[in-house]
């Protein structure tokens, strides 16, 4: 067994995984009777944008695997233009780990990826939280130059964490306050960070959304081969990706609960970590065919 | 204290409050450290639609009170032709019990009824569950007329409960299941049983609906004023009042978490009563001023 003594993601070590040509970075820690949970992370995050109140309050229960793609952070490779090259990626870690079956928690680009390779190999999840992302075919998918989220993205004083404060949460005072302790949260690993994601990281995430946002055929047609049971959530003032791609989603699964959240925006599960793990550990520890818990 | 030693709707019996010159039927019975909790029936509906499974699970917890609007069953009174006319009557039972706050579940039309009693008395209710209902303003509420329903409601073969099913479950082999067992549920209850409504009850009820569809100024607007914590639960396939109505409500009410669930249709929280009943107590537990639990 990989797993480490310390399960959290302030101190975690960061492990790496050689398969064929990549080398990938990941961290794995927790026990208990679960299945583990893969974590498969937003645009340009590493493996140090995990939530280690979320993180941690499910590694109570089960190995959290968090997965660092190919090209990002200290993975080898180059970051896939498509989240299909993505899913592949994720599924040789997986094969290489010699898991063949999971749970898993994708957050935004992540939901995608967990959608691709459950589509791809249905056996690999038992059961998938999709978190604030969309559908292939799903609309407004981080579209990073409308002005809603351009007012920051251009706004040179915010950087970092300062801008991920503004972007991933909602304009009020309560939100911005979640999100200054999410980011001061995020800042408590001080060793064995990954390096930040460049330019280059973020181009190629971005062709992949632009990609996702295409479709053939019946719109949303694709999701009724996912037959895990799903618990879908989002935050309702989402500029990222909006909460009508939850809608979809949880419309066109043939097994979804959908859950939103007020106040709060592309980071609701950081926001009401506390409510998102209770329903989280609820929804995992069922072995009910159907997604309600 | 009013409560009775039989913790079900199964066989708690009916209760009678003269307020003015209404004569209201009501049952109350459970108990616990919650709040009460005061249920709003849905259209035609009477004490006999409450489902046991979700009631009796919810009174282990706490009073549950099954309201009889004026004109429905054997309470006295004309059935009123809008919301506010239904809202005032709640409003005069719950002050002829001397209850001056509670939590609420509002089912379709009893959820209507609970949104105006919040905005008539902000401090009637501690928090609130509102389940496969609409905003005012919402749309395609209860359109019988329709396809979709017409089909059910002109068939001669279906009557009383067997329509029931049809309406409230969706038209797969799963939620149909679950109807069955919901209908066989409220068979339980043998004596002491209410009056089923007629057509005349329907008719002001429909108005009542229509009336609730117009609005005035801004759309949804007059949610913003409802700041208790709020679950919102819709099924999926809803074809009575469609989940977009819950959407509307989850987005524009300041303080309320959207729940949604697969396969089902009107009925959800009677398909998935367990879920329903988990998450509802979890909800109802929490004294946090937000409603994520």
């Amino acid at each position: 067994m990989l797993t480490t003594k310390t399960a959290s993601n302030i101190t975690a070590p960061t492990q790496f995984l050689q398969v064929k040509d990549e080398r990938y970075a990941y961290r794995r820690f927790g026990k208990g009777s679960g299945r583990p949970l893969l974590f498969l992370q937003h645009f340009t995050g590493t493996l140090d944008n995990w939530d280690p109140a979320v993180t941690d309050l499910l590694a109570s229960g089960r190995e959290v695997i968090l997965f660092e793609s190919a090209g990002v952070g200290r993975s080898t490779g180059q970051v896939p233009k498509t989240v299909s090259g993505m899913a592949r990626h994720a599924l040789a870690f997986l094969d290489g780990l010699g898991l063949t079956t999971c749970d898993v928690l994708g957050f935004s680009l992540g939901g995608m990826v967990a959608q691709q390779m459950a589509q791809d190999c249905p056996s690999i999840f038992r059961r998938m939280i999709l978190v604030g992302t969309a559908p292939r075919g799903g609309e407004d998918i981080m579209h990073l130059e409308k002005q809603s989220l351009a007012r920051y993205f251009e706004d040179p004083t915010l950087q970092g964490y300062a801008l991920l404060q503004k972007i991933f949460f909602a304009p009020t005072e309560s939100s911005q306050a979640a999100g200054a302790a999410f980011i001061a949260r995020l800042a408590q690993r001080q060793e064995d960070r990954e390096p930040a994601s460049g330019p280059e990281v973020a181009k190629a995430q971005v062709a992949a959304f632009r990609e996702w946002e295409q479709f053939t055929g019946e719109r949303f047609a694709n999701l009724k081969s996912i037959r895990q049971p799903a618990l879908i959530v989002n935050g309702i003032h989402d500029q990222m990706i909006p909460v009508s791609n939850s809608y979809w989603l949880s419309e066109n699964l043939p097994n979804a609960v959908l859950l939103t959240y007020p106040d709060s925006g592309h980071g609701s599960i950081f926001q009401f970590h506390e409510s998102f793990t209770r329903q989280a550990t609820a929804f995992l520890a069922s072995d009910s065919p159907f997604a309600p818990y």
